[in-house]
């Protein structure tokens, strides 16, 4: 089975969505590749996210085959009831590509060369060097009294076209070509409609608390949410987050309520606003301080200093990391005593502190992360099944040390224990007291925790 | 603004589908999250795939929000060339959902409890050990006539249901439990049109090669392509997979021909077959040899590593890896000669081949890799541009180095290195000669490969 390759992430629990009078947007999607499962199609999500944000959102969204009769059919059924029609594909230079053609039959038009799509296409093959070719030829060709949306970033115009009442505009398929197009699209619709954009959107990044029970604790509090405000959770491993919605800026306030109402809710399990993640977080704090970080991987491999030094400017505050994977190199890297191996076992309290001890050491950074656990689907056994990890963290003069136990599919074990090393550092540098859910969940000794 | 959230991958050039008499089959989706944009769709592009493996395709897709009129308008209009309507979404137990009472509407008959629905509901309350609630009464009405589709993994049952010629089938918007009604629903499909299913698909896994070299290769190959054999790409970074379908066994040897040209034009830029992957191809090649590796990165930060110890079974050939990110350290950890650093620079020959060297040493292992570069978006300078990178890799007695310069943000510039690292050892394992042509692209000095 072909996996369709996609993340896919869920925004839930929407409440209380502001409704206005709407334009009628409806997008058209032509591919036979977006047909047969083999694209997912993000287009018109990222169209109806651009919408959103002003204020405006889709009505209906149809998909086709890259079949001439079918789109007629399709746009000339949507034009009875749209007043802007979204097409996106079928814009490129093959034979598959009928855009330009349906348009002309759609609004009974010759296709002709566009003086504007010419102009955009020399000067395309102008900065890449090449000749125009026979492909470039055909993409300017366009419905006669339609206008081009120039590209910024590929070879194909857009265009836009008045058919009866509807304003039609057809986009590539390529995502960064449709992408750079889509202000101007705006401006073009909020200019004919009279329209002006507000929404602002606030989000807030969380670790360590699952989607219900972050449903479960609004649900069950006392705050009476605001109808102005929309909320939304989007859970993606390890990270969720918290987007609040307000469609004018009068509500501001509302939307600065809601925040705090999340902010007390969830606690320290709120990392940052924006796009902050738990390395960038760790970064930035250490960085504030002029301290360093070094780690001392075993079954997480190398994932913590590679989260860390994927963040901008990590060199500041990380010098080094020990992928010390088997016992030996434990010993002769970051001198564990092979004793205390011997006797405890690699995943064990005592090496995981002598691991955390030894990079600080060689390394001379203020703070450590050292993990040994069991990442499978082999090296289980009935006292250390798979899924149990000892973590080390802290500084020399305070070094903490606990026990995890989360028996998930082997990359999936390394991603969240590696995000759990990084959030247990930055409370530890924040100096968070509270326990955190997911070590009350997955510890089996939650005592050991300082 | 909210991103996406997914990796899109795309499949392109199709060509000479083997068209046979097909269903008539059209999806429509039901959600206002999707029509938001908050989600993205991927459940249609898996009924695609399943339906594409046993030689059906989605003739027309349509989404709409959750509205009663709109959806009523819809299925009417579809019903007027479906064969089948594959409904999602609109099962739950909130007022949002409104699919049993649609298709309650259209079909003009009464809702009333269905008995093999309450029995499930039943059983999955029990299991639980859950009371039944009044949400669960709601997902036991479906319209009289109406027969149930299990739901193996949530409460929801979907619904099967006649409507003149068509046959509609309502699964819940929940990815799993759509996912697990599938094979039932296809099945009851292919027992009422009496089809039978022999779709083989052959995937071959590449690096190196982008998709518009890879398409000349083949357009410009004199090879004539089988019409029985479908060809798509799928590129996401760092690998692109080749993906060869066929409608029947009898085209198998078709298939292979195609599978072998594939190898013929690809040449050493095929990695293998399946699901393969770069670092899982090196630690195999490595555990047949009862050989090792270690790693010392410095831009890479522990990302080859890293993926190196994903792959299940990596503790055979990997005992240590290097994260030495600053000077200091590499001269501390590995012994790199702080003159050597001194006078070329961390981003040099003589420094990465010492990095190499001083891994082989302190880990023992038979093979190394080192990386040093600048992987920006700071560090850059005239002489060395924020993408330079110098490799090393090998073994003590043959050990190679080259410089890349590849000037992209700096996560993909990570991968990227990582990868053509990963790639190099590989074809030093196989003892490929042939240049790469990411190597001669990208290299400013080629005439530096052994």
């Amino acid at each position: 089975m072909p996996r369709p390759g996609a993340t896919v992430t869920m925004w839930t629990l929407k409440r209380n969505p502001v409704m206005r009078k709407q334009l009628n947007i409806q997008v058209l999607l032509t591919g036979n590749e977006v047909m047969a499962g083999d694209t997912i199609d993000s287009n018109s999500a990222y169209m109806a996210q651009v919408l959103a944000e002003h204020g405006l959102k889709l009505s209906r969204k149809v998909t086709v085959n890259d079949d001439e009769t079918q789109l007629l059919s399709e746009l000339e059924h949507m034009a009875q009831t749209a007043d802007v029609i979204l097409m996106n594909g079928g814009l490129g230079p093959t034979v598959d590509d009928l855009t330009a053609q349906v348009l002309a039959t759609l609004s009974d038009q010759p296709l002709s060369i566009n003086a504007d799509a010419k102009a955009q296409l020399e000067a395309w093959c102008k900065r890449r060097g090449q000749p125009l070719n026979e492909a470039n030829r055909k993409q300017m060709l366009m419905p006669e009294g339609s206008s081009i949306i120039p590209n910024a970033t590929g070879s194909a115009p857009g265009i836009d076209l008045r058919f009866r009442q509807t304003r039609i505009f057809a986009t590539p398929g390529v995502p960064s070509e449709m992408r750079a197009m889509m202000p101007l699209i705006l401006e073009r619709i909020q200019s004919e409609w009279r329209l002006t954009s507000q929404t602002h959107v606030l989000r807030l990044q969380t670790f360590g608390i699952g989607e219900s029970n972050a449903q479960q604790l609004i649900t069950h509090s006392r705050f009476e949410w605001p109808g102005s405000v929309d909320l939304g959770f989007r859970a993606s491993a390890p990270q969720m987050e918290v987007k609040l919605t307000i469609q004018d800026a009068q509500f501001k306030s509302d939307q600065l309520a809601c925040a705090d109402q999340i902010h007390s809710l969830f606690g320290d399990h709120v990392i940052g606003e924006g796009d902050s993640t738990l390395a960038q977080t760790v970064v930035q704090l250490l960085a504030a301080r002029g301290q360093s970080i070094t780690t001392a991987e075993s079954c997480t491999g190398g994932m913590i200093a590679s989260q860390i030094t994927q963040v901008a400017g990590a060199s500041r505050v990380f010098k080094a990391g020990f992928v010390t994977y088997s016992n030996d190199m434990k010993s002769r890297m970051i001198g564990v005593d092979p004793v205390a191996l011997e006797q405890h076992g690699a995943v064990s309290e005592p090496v995981v502190r002598a691991m955390a001890a030894g990079a600080l050491e060689v390394s001379g950074a203020d703070y450590a992360i050292a993990v040994s656990g069991i990442a499978g689907p082999d090296g289980g056994s009935p006292e250390k099944p798979v899924g149990t990890v000892w973590i080390a963290y802290g500084t020399a003069a305070d070094l903490r040390s606990l026990q995890l136990v989360w028996p998930v599919p082997r990359q999936l074990f390394q991603t969240m224990i590696t995000a759990c090393t990084l959030d247990l550092i930055r409370r530890q540098l924040l100096d968070i007291k509270q326990h955190c859910r997911y070590v009350e969940q997955r510890s089996s000794s939650p005592t050991s925790i300082v």
